[in-house]
């Protein structure tokens, strides 16, 4: 995929950016609204206005009351390249009734040189109101960020938070596996479903490309088609498995393996718990096994879990065993997880004690069923012996909240602050270009996220502050912070040859994101009923913010 | 972007088939255990084994008794390209534990000519349980199609039944315009949203590069940054505007306005409904108009609607008619829009009596506000004036249901039928390659889809056939067809030199969406209960269903 470049190719102070991950996010992935403003403006003369324009949501998604921040790295990769082609450019024109060609050459010449990005750091717990992002430029091209950010961020945010609320209801020590690279909305639905999942502390992914992209490590293991495929034992001709230590050479693998069926069959504690399995079954999992000797891992549920799959299974493992192999584990993908997990447990113990097979009990069980953060919660609450989850459909559609809700909207320009009101007051905009701060106490939690205007000084360590709520008069609180952290950096200064964060590997925003969740005060991340963790702005920000919404709020007339 | 070819370089009988819209769309989009099947048929000498997969869903989205099915073209584009390139190859290799290089020689000379695919017509109206694909060919092939397939049907066919389903209740008059990129999963979220809503039976988008590369009509006018972006009239320096006939020219339009502006609050119905209106959005339509005279269309809800947006508006409006432009309308994006609708209509209509303007009142007014299926029924029955709806959110990302759950599974190898069963009847697999057929009644209308087995002879007109539920012994009826439907069609022959389908372009998809809809019977097309339509099986196959069942379920042993 070859790589668009701009004027500035890709690069800042001499660092080449690469484009973003999807070479279909180019400026014309936009609202038609953007380029008919960028006309008018133009026609105004006011492209070249400075302005600044927040990016923040409004309310924290699946009823939580934190949101995780992802998508940064590919705005800056998409600003560090932006241009537009000749061939953009003329279906811009075509696409503007009455344009004039003149803005044909401006729209040539326009790059991201002259906008500047602060931005919080990707991976970072963040909050309502607070801006993730505060942009600044000329008016007219600002705009034409507005749609591919909304896009890159809304649902990168959107589905780390989902990856991190299932990791916190499955505990640190389970396994969670993204498998949604079939149910995903569109392909790369899935590939940046994989990376954020990743990002939101997930372990791996089922998904190549992602894996390939961005070094997630990949799991899977067959299908159950693979089982059906197969019709009986004489289907398989190379039956010869070398042990593991290369030192001696089992010439029928599938007798041995029938060996230790019956041996299972005949232990003194699963003794008439299963009578025939399924034989095409057996021979796919024989066959799995020649080809995966040292990470045989088997679907069971194809015909029936405790009749058939988990005793074919155990009899391959035990065979691989004699081998000087250690079999993975199971993967069941339907039925009731608590208890079949606890049989297979149980199943798994038996062998362990009755055939002395040290640590056959403790084979990995995977789950993969529709999960969601509900059934895990109900999983755990009943009791089961799951050791990874699979999780797909409900991680990466985010089905049970498919949005997010970030906006974009001016608060700034020539130095003049802009309000955008509204009769639902969750849907005011709060002026000014502003700094942005987040508090700590004593215990180390954060305890309030605060905006200022850009001159007011920051909060200071042991000083009092009174940070006040945006828009409700009566609340507010003073603060004595332990430890003051700005949030906004600055990740794009275009042309300007300053010292800007740089983009870090998807690793280490992993464990910012792991790092500050293990932070949160406990009662903010709770699933039922969590406490709103504040969000605030100072005393002074707060008087603008009022003086200027009834500057602009026409005065109603009663007849 | 570069298209990848592989052996067949894209051709089939001569014809060049670009590759998918996507070039992330690769086989490395694939789930890991498709490659891990791979290699394990591959070390079974099974990997060309001739198996054939079907592709269907289960349960209709939304709550809806049917289901659009797209994505075919992008999924046949994905075919004619498939080919692993050397790094590719290499990650594979490196991905699977143990992997013999001769796998990956295997993997080099892959490609789908020895596959063929059957499908219904993309657009087509289809129902749960009857494949929408018939996959035949090379099992490790084969598998390798499933996870790019499923990604590429998936949610094309969800997001064109959503769409198709926010048509039914907006009705036929209305124009239907998609919002969604900014909101959507990821960037082909929005192109491939933007694309199959237009399939789906939406009139345009507000997608760029979705109206360039599908040639999708776009629609936009400007934000609310934009209005908040001027503060006064003093701003707009070239006030001219030249008449539409080009024989006159306005000096100065700003005083044109404000003439017109006064004229509306003197005018007999309006006076003194609104006073003085906001002069930094008047500066910003004035603006807008003199951008875009032919086709003015103003955000009016920034400060108030009816005090301020709406007088501005028609102000603008006015002026604008008084040298013979005609304005397009208003868009309204907050509040209640049924009761604003009718208030800005009742505005219109005064002005045209009051001022005598010839169609001032038939203006268009576009509403945007966070709509859905619900809130356009709820406002059908509040009564509204809205022509044209926006939607954005809930249409692109499904949040009703975010996800379709389109399976893949093997039906046949070797030319022996295989099924896949489940404690949940509902997920047993219907075994056998399978013909698959539409039978219309007296009406017109479709009565039901039935499966028979491939050499079963076809249903004829006229003639009384015996069709069973597929799982439910008692459920069954005679049908006489008054016209049948083969609904699998060759789009993919491999090498081989004979005719398939061509593949449509987006505007007929649209239309054979379109009037299938139209020719159901209308209780299978309801909001509330719907009639769900009959699928069914041959009584053949229906025998041979339950006797492979019995055949491969292992029987219980009670003690």
């Amino acid at each position: 995929m070859e790589k668009k470049e701009n004027g500035l190719d890709g690069k800042q102070s001499g660092r080449v950016i690469n484009g973003p991950t999807n070479p279909m996010v180019t400026p014309l992935l936009n609202d038609l609204y953007q380029f008919t403003m960028a006309y008018a403006y133009w026609k105004a003369g006011k492209q070249s206005e400075r302005s600044v324009f927040d990016l923040y949501f409004r309310k924290n998604p699946f009823g939580g009351e934190y949101t995780i921040f992802a998508g940064l790295e590919e705005c800056i990769k998409f600003l560090a390249n932006f241009n537009l082609t000749d061939e953009e450019i003329d279906f811009v024109r075509d696409s503007l009734p009455g344009c004039e060609e003149a803005f044909c050459d401006y729209l040539r010449g326009l790059d991201c040189s002259d906008i500047e990005v602060y931005a919080i750091s990707e991976g970072s717990v963040v909050f309502p109101k607070v801006p993730l992002l505060r942009i600044e430029g000329p008016v007219a091209v600002v705009q034409l960020l507005e749609t591919p950010f909304l896009n890159l961020i809304n649902y990168a945010s959107l589905v780390a938070t989902n990856a991190a609320r299932h990791r916190f209801v499955a505990g640190k020590s389970k396994l969670l596996l993204e498998f949604g690279a079939r149910r995903a909305q569109g392909p790369d639905g899935a590939i940046s479903a994989s990376k954020y999942c990743y990002l939101g502390g997930f372990d791996a992914t089922s998904n190549v490309a992602a894996g390939k992209l961005f070094g997630i490590p990949l799991r899977g293991t067959h299908s159950h088609a693979f089982v059906s495929s197969f019709m009986s034992l004489d289907e398989i001709v190379d039956k010869v498995l070398r042990s593991s230590d290369g030192k001696s050479t089992c010439k029928d693998f599938i007798c041995l393996v029938q060996t230790c069926l019956t041996k299972i069959q005949n232990s003194s504690s699963l003794q008439g718990i299963f009578s025939e399995t399924n034989q095409s079954e057996l021979a796919a999992f024989i066959s799995y096994a020649l080809a995966f000797p040292n990470s045989f891992l088997a679907l069971v549920d194809t015909y029936d879990v405790m009749k058939s799959g988990i005793p074919n299974f155990c009899a391959v493992a035990l065979a691989l065993n004699e081998l000087g192999y250690k079999a993975v584990g199971i993967r069941l993908d339907s039925g009731d997880l608590a208890y079949l997990s606890t049989e297979v447990r149980k199943f798994f113990c038996a062998i362990e004690r009755d055939l002395k097979v040290p640590d056959f009990g403790k084979m990995i069980v995977t789950a993969s069923n529709d999960l969601n953060e509900e059934t895990v919660d109900a999983l755990n609450k009943q009791g089961h012996e799951v050791d990874a989850f699979g999780i797909g459909t409900n991680l990466v559609t985010c089905y049970a909240q498919a949005a997010l809700g970030c906006v974009f909207k001016l608060v700034e320009i020539n130095n003049q602050p802009r309000i955008k009101l509204s009769e639902d007051v969750t849907k005011v905009s709060i002026p000014c270009k502003k700094r942005t701060y987040r508090l700590f106490g004593k215990e180390g939690y954060p305890l309030v996220d605060i905006m200022t205007g850009e001159n007011e000084p920051p909060p200071k360590v042991g000083e009092r502050l009174l940070c006040r709520h945006p828009f409700n008069e009566s609340k507010r609180a003073y603060v004595v912070p332990q430890r003051v952290e700005e949030l906004l950096k600055c990740y794009w200064r275009g042309n300007a040859d300053e010292a800007r964060e740089e983009l870090e590997p998807l690793k280490e925003l992993r464990n910012r994101c792991i790092k500050q969740l293990e932070n949160m005060r406990p009662d903010h991340m709770r699933r039922l009923n969590p406490t709103p963790y504040k969000v605030s702005v100072s005393a002074k920000l707060y008087d603008f913010i009022h003086f200027l919404w009834l500057n602009e709020a026409p005065v109603g007339e009663l007849h």
